[in-house]
């Protein structure tokens, strides 16, 4: 990573979102970064910037680095692999061997590295990523992720119940120490990673390990992540685990982990109740929709046109490996995709996403998660991706919003060229 | 295109299908290549080829070349564009206006290159393409194919009905007279490349038009493609158009365009009703499905496993441009995805298809239109492709069977190394 100059502009074909509706095109145009953040795009550079350094990235697209708001980073290592099989039976026959792997220190530091490396690469900026329940572990991922210039937030799990001997904490009070300490061994290390609560979901979570959750969310003002009306199958067992609750999302907002004051991430909500959506509308839940990983584990569709009609906070996650793509990319193309599919088979009065609203999801939408992030609006942290397709040719002439909506379906990590965050390039 | 010795051998870690249920796998294998067909795969070269040449390809991947059984050439340009369209829709909107394009040779010299380096540097090795109506435009398409060392059957278009004036021929009789002028002119002219006749679909051509494509079928003994109950509109349209046959496909067998001494190909087959199934059945014609058009156009779901077990002939593709991806391994995975969703939402006792079943699809399945082709038995042409994942690192061991799984689900252009077609090697 390279510290950047306090001010300077970048040129190019500059496309972001300002709302869900409207994508906004600038060609040849300038965004100018200050000190870490926007300065706003301009299609001539005010004069007050006619004497800073300024990138020509020509005929290049320039658009706000992707929010990743859901990806498991001990998952990377099998995906693409095993998706033959739902939730449940898929946890416990991919995803819980492997995590136990990173009690192994040299393991972990091997995978974690394979992983960042290619969160490095992506275009990804920002991240809120489950780790595993191990601290050591979760610390050598906090390590790798701040030397390689991404922001994330990262959780080391929480899961004291229903889980195998091999990959569960003792207790609760073992697993709320063990938070603890996790915290404390990193607080004020990193400039660009930071912690999230993470109970990996309510089958895993005792009761009295959310109270103590809670205790730690309060007490070191934490933001929280977790799964949501994921699988039918899932959301029968946690019917039957708290019998008093009258849907899944109670059983969080009960400890007092569910938005609020406890800014919070929801992966999936496939099958979320009406009252399940008001709660999150009222409590200002975000949803962390992962469309590829809800088709491999053959969960379902989610309603996604019904949420941001109901202007909840929607983003995309990789869902890496119940996603087998790190690409947020790939997640807005597979969101365009499945939203086809539930009109045909779901609900024809629900419309498709349109490519604009999918942008808007993997940008703006999951970065207002991290603050003023995900757009280049004047006060939005300098998070930018630099987008060449010349090795994509084409007979016929292009404008950039084409060649944008192009680069969504078809690009791979060769498309790359250059990424920033909060103004410092990663490469 | 480099021409090879007469015989010689492979050796890698090597996959291929025998059957829809079996795909084997040779660790650190030979595979033979006598005469352009392969003499078998071997654990350990036997005696008498113990002198012949041998590429060892140390620790790749040595996998069949991939077919693709559906591709809209000159709709390469616009893949990953305009997709928030339905089939009718989409092809006036997008299909129509730019195959008009392919009139001018200049353009159409430029998009088909694009095209064709493309398809040369993909994982297929042979394909069956629609070009457009242009006789002379078509002649450049097949030109460019035949250097490329791919081979394809490539159809000049037919349609004279409910077109646009821009791209409609004037009279069945133009259309026949055209058709024939192209088989004279490209006759004997290619020694991979051959044609096949193309009726664009139903609504598209009069029955005037396919008694004389009935005609040039026998006289020269041509195969077919065409299209098949995709879209619910477009299956209307059928019925309005043509009242008194019982489904679809019985328009095409009206002409005596349908299976049985015509060989064809009907791509996509989303809504065939049982009398339509059974009777491709009877007929032996092979289903093209293309899984990522069919989400795209918002078509629906192909019934695969059904097809599969009444024991169709079934291959994959692309369908560019409904389909955004040339990879034949992107289209393994989404039929593998949608197959899942066929079973959430609309068939429960549908079991989805395995990794091994959209392999077979995309090798074997496809192949056999085109002869003994997409598997390494003896006797079968010497198609391959050779993988190299070393850009996907992983921390744990994987074995041959999972890390082709994973080049399925995740690999790009970057991970195919080396081609060859009947024994040629392409790059």
């Amino acid at each position: 990573m390279e510290m950047e100059d306090q001010i300077y502009a970048m040129r190019g074909n500059i496309c972001f979102s300002r709302d869900k509706n409207h994508l906004e095109v600038v060609d040849k145009g300038y965004v100018v970064c200050d000190k870490g953040k926007s300065a706003g795009v301009f299609s001539q550079l005010p004069n007050c910037y006619l004497n800073i350094p300024c990138r020509d990235y020509s005929e290049a697209l320039i658009i706000p680095g992707l929010i990743d708001l859901h990806v498991h980073a001990p998952q990377f290592a099998f995906r693409g692999l095993g998706m033959d099989l739902e939730l449940l039976e898929w946890l416990n026959i991919n995803a819980f061997p492997e995590e136990a792997r990173f009690e192994d220190l040299e393991y972990a530091k091997k995978s974690y590295a394979i992983f960042t490396e290619a969160l490095k690469k992506s275009a990804t900026t920002r991240a809120s990523v489950f780790a595993t329940l191990h601290v050591e572990a979760t610390q050598i991922l906090m390590d790798l992720i701040e030397a390689s210039g991404i922001t994330a937030l990262v959780g080391k799990v929480n899961m004291d119940r229903n889980s195998p001997d091999y990959l569960c904490e003792k207790s609760s009070v073992q697993s709320a120490a063990d938070t603890r300490r996790w915290i404390k061994n990193t607080s004020e290390k990193y400039k660009n990673v930071k912690h999230i609560l993470t109970p990996r979901f309510i089958p895993s979570c005792t009761d009295e390990l959310m109270r103590e959750l809670s205790l730690i969310q309060k007490e070191f003002n934490l933001p929280l992540q977790s799964h949501l009306s994921e699988n039918l199958k899932e959301i029968a067992f946690v019917k039957e685990l708290c019998p008093d609750i009258k849907f899944y999302g109670k059983a969080y907002e009960n400890a007092g982990l569910f938005g609020g004051e406890c800014r919070t991430i929801m992966a999936h909500c496939v099958y979320s109740t009406d009252e399940e959506i008001d709660l999150m509308k009222e409590k200002g839940v975000f949803v962390a929709h992962c469309p590829g990983s809800n088709i491999n584990l053959a969960s379902g569709i989610a309603p996604i046109r019904t949420y941001l009609d109901r202007d909840l906070f929607v983003g995309l996650g990789s869902d890496i490996a119940g996603g087998f793509s790190e690409s947020i990319f790939r997640a807005m193309s597979d969101a365009i995709q499945v939203s086809k599919l539930y009109w045909r088979y779901i609900d024809p009065a629900v419309k498709p996403l349109t490519v604009d609203e999918a942008f808007y999801l993997g940008t703006k939408g999951g970065g207002a998660f991290f603050g003023k992030v995900g757009s280049f609006e004047a006060g939005y942290e300098f998070d930018a991706v630099v987008l060449d397709d010349r090795n994509l040719p084409h007979p016929q002439e292009l404008n950039t919003k084409q060649r944008l909506e192009r680069l969504i379906y078809i690009s791979d990590g060769s498309n790359i060229i250059s990424k920033y965050v909060s103004g410092n390039k990663v490469f």
